[in-house]
């Protein structure tokens, strides 16, 4: 056995509370340990030494260089104790907190044993209900369109359709997406993400003045509540872009600041190094390396105080939820508090982070209910476009991603293949539409939310920002294609309660990579072929892309029950 | 090289911010590795394609499966990115959050480095600057010493030095240990932990009736405060013991929801199983198998402020920390609550938690400053007394202690060889004063605050519950005897800044057990040897046990500049 692969960790994504009576439990062994006997013994922590259950424990997924056994258990009381023992090609272990172990006094186990000390409520992590079935549709509002109402157009400085760049205004407003939630609809998507809407300068709208007024080239209040109404009329969410890590150089906050020095009230809402911000010094804190967006500092609690009446007021409004801007960089604490604060305003909404790495210090149950899955978005590209995953390699490193979280909350994850930060997917697939809708089928089936970038249905092309904030094409979105009907296909897929709530599991099968969902004893099967050359497969298929004569093609998919 | 034992996780004891400018980095290897070359590139989170440093890790400790590589690297920025390059046995890998792989582009980094993303403020841990130079001494009030001051005495019903049973009233109180406090300041004792000493019908108190008043065999709120100030004067603080995850049945909370039941304010503080409490029956949940314990419940944010008033009130009076009894079965929400309140009103008071477990989750900063250490109680005992570890996997036992928890926060772990939970030391060891007196070499050798349970320099036999908390023997007490002198010494020399500050290293060196402690280039070290045969060493020491004609005797220890 290789000792040194065996890994458990108790009260992380490796052992959680799915209810107040059943438990997840995983151990990690090496890879080529994966036809080892896994055990578990688990009890009541104070009734252990005397009475215990115990049930082997199956393999059931494998990255390159690990297997993992996995079983949910159930729970007698609300405190849990439990170990292992393993058995793997004549030897022979128990695991406790004590380590390896070739024997194991169970009279003694109240030393050592693993424990979940007792399950409270909180450490259920429960989603919102609506997020298993989420379909999310990512939309820059000015570049989505203009909607039908009067308004001040002096500001556009792009024709409909021409090359962006990172000055251009386009028009397109939040009216423009209300007059358009039909098409939105027909495509089958059930939540839109809007960047930016607020008071701001610029045409990306990330550096806002002000939070409490909608910025009037994209509308009013109002056309937020009439848009709010609509779309919930059609069964679609409203999530939006809170940019809370920083803030305008022109707000009000820190222009007062600029003012008065450290006698502002919001001298403390900013790391100012000195008396006074000086924006041509950049002697403070600020994102990335934009001196015009100040950091602010939440850990100060009158900031922290508004920027979460700021969501209340919008959730009040009605909205569904908040995506966090650069959330990773901003405290603990405030996420925290900011949880507590958006789950008693409105229960069913949802928080999900950008953080673009490992996520799971926000992801303890207290923070987001999920994040931005960029390393899934890698993971894909890794595999379909750079060819640096062979199809086995592919499946470890999905295995690996889904091992990351704690299983009850990868249904929130949010799983993309581009977005307004990114290359458009197509465009870094150099134009290949077959290689786009293997990934899109990854994306469908891995377990979360699948956000589609505005325009993938077209598809869109679009290299790095200002090229991936292209229009919207309206006349070509409105023709019938056979892409947007393969999409349409993987979105009415995603209804089903095997895509919602099965189980996961990635592995490499005779050359193509095979995905099986599971859930009541039903499945769902997807193969992809992200190989160069064709495989032999059987024809029976719910959805299909490039399979032809008994052979799935290069980068085409087949869906099975 | 094993790449199954690779090991980094980011935002975890293997990555924590020391300061604003210090960052603490772990990589962990198989021990077979331990010849590797470790590099750790890292730079400002934006700027990390164009501009990078570069340090080589050092090997730094060993268990008995892995190798541990360790540096505190400088912070140019309060946004940390890093990967690690590493090289063994011909073999050479990048290490990313990608996993391992053969090579490395710089230039596409930001989609897979580590990272910090941000130091704020709250993620560098502050030790209560006293913790480092603690040494505590526990206190079970009513077997310590009767004071002098008139009182009832008509529930005392054992005779002082008598065995006693589980239903005992011995008499000591708060105004016997005020009077011993010369006896404790010349034992070298700068803390006082003492258990219970509320209002409840129980000798031990730990089923309170009413937090607000202090047992009147105890004594009262005065003769604690004359306590904390005589000791404050003689530079002893005094901790107390919350005992927050239950109280008494019989404490007017519980009463008040049996006689009301639902309509009770205090319905919510517990959780009941149907209308009304029902002791015979125990239809509510409550501590391991003591129906007369009900658990409370502070996820109820009435509870929850009750509480935090009661430590803030004691506080207030001039305790210096808390002590939280079953502090792992008690919500994790209320700990940070807890936190927040208490280090608002008390900077410098000490939150110590009960976990017998592996307490990680409730060390990350922002919970707990330490728990009690258990799983290092057995480690010493699984060496001295046991004979389960050779010295060789002692000294990897300890290093994987080392490496549980954020290195920051180990300096306020409360280390211990006994209490009034287990047996003695002394009577696990059959009476053995030399495996004592290398047991607390070795607990005053390891990172935290060592805490001796009264008695132990004496030293005190007594077996588990009750017979651990017999009356303490005053006429024994004080003679001199050569035990006392030794631990004398070990007391003076954790003053040292070496052995308050220094890094820790366990090995094995010539079959004894090596602790090298360093700080400022200088070092103390303490070879133990727990074998059962005489080891010859040189005589040079600061102090030495069982050292017999150039030979360290079994359990004999001796420790060096």
């Amino acid at each position: 056995m290789k000792k040194e692969a065996i890994l458990h960790v108790s009260e992380s994504p490796m052992a959680e509370p799915l209810s107040p009576s059943s438990f997840f439990l995983r151990l990690r062994l090496a890879r080529e340990d994966e036809n080892a006997k896994v055990v578990i013994h688990y009890g009541e922590k104070y009734s252990f030494q005397e009475k215990r259950d115990q049930v082997e424990m199956p393999l059931v997924r494998k990255s390159r260089e690990f297997s993992y056994f996995e079983s949910a258990i159930p729970l007698q009381s609300r405190r849990l104790a439990y170990i292992f023992e393993i058995s793997a090609r004549d030897e022979h272990y128990y695991l406790s907190e004590r380590g390896l172990t070739a024997s194991y006094d169970f009279a003694k186990a109240y030393e050592d044993f693993f424990q979940f000390s007792y399950v409270h409520e909180e450490d259920v992590f429960h989603l919102p209900d609506w997020a298993s079935k989420a379909v999310f549709y990512q939309i820059f509002p000015d570049r989505f369109a203009m909607g039908k109402k009067e308004k001040d157009t002096g500001y556009i400085n792009l024709k409909w359709g021409d090359q962006p760049t990172n000055k251009s205004f386009a028009g397109g407003d939040i009216k423009g997406i209300a007059d358009h939630l039909d098409y939105l609809a027909d495509l089958g998507i059930n939540a839109l993400y809007l960047t930016p809407i607020f008071r701001s300068n610029s045409y990306h709208k990330y550096d806002t003045i002000d939070y409490m007024r909608i910025d009037p080239e994209l509308g009013t209040e109002e056309d937020l509540s009439a848009l709010i109404t609509k779309a919930h009329s059609k069964g679609i969410r409203i999530v939006l872009d809170a940019v809370f890590n920083h803030i305008s150089s022109d707000s009000p906050f820190f222009q007062d600041v600029i003012e008065k020095g450290r006698s502002s009230p919001y001298y403390h809402w900013f790391f100012v190094r000195g008396d006074r911000p000086d924006i041509a010094k950049g002697n403070y804190e600020y994102f990335s390396v934009c001196p015009y967006m100040p950091k602010l500092n939440p850990e100060n609690s009158e900031c922290a105080a508004y920027l979460i009446e700021v969501a209340k007021h919008y959730l009040r409004l009605g909205i569904d939820g908040w995506r966090l801007d650069v959330a990773d960089e901003v405290p603990h604490s405030f996420w925290q508090r900011f949880r507590a604060a958006i789950k008693a305003e409105s229960p069913s909404s949802i928080i999900i982070g950008e953080h673009w790495h490992n996520a799971h210090s926000f992801l303890s149950g207290n923070e987001f209910d999920g994040a931005m899955n960029y390393p899934l978005t890698y993971a894909i590209a890794d595999y379909l476009i750079k060819g640096k995953l062979t199809t086995e390699e592919a499946a470890g490193r999905l295995e690996e991603l889904y091992v990351r979280y704690r299983p009850s909350m990868l249904p929130a994850m949010l799983n993309l293949l581009d977005s307004h930060d990114t290359h458009r997917f197509l465009t870094l697939a150099n134009g290949r539409i077959d290689i786009l809708e293997a990934a899109l089928a990854i994306l469908f089936f891995y377990p979360g939310m699948p956000c589609l970038y505005y325009g993938t249905e077209i598809p869109m092309e679009g290299g790095y920002d200002p090229d991936c904030r292209r229009c919207f094409p309206w006349d070509r979105a409105n023709q019938e294609n056979a892409h947007k009907k393969l999409l349409n296909s993987l979105i009415l897929l995603r209804n089903s309660d095997i895509l919602a709530h099965g189980s996961f599991r990635a592995e490499e099968e005779k050359g193509l990579l095979k995905i099986t969902r599971s859930h009541n004893g039903k499945s769902l099967v997807l193969y992809v072929n992200g190989s160069r050359k064709a495989h032999p497969i059987s024809s029976e298929s719910l959805i299909a892309s490039r399979y032809e004569g008994g052979y799935l093609q290069p980068f085409g998919f087949l869906i099975r029950r």
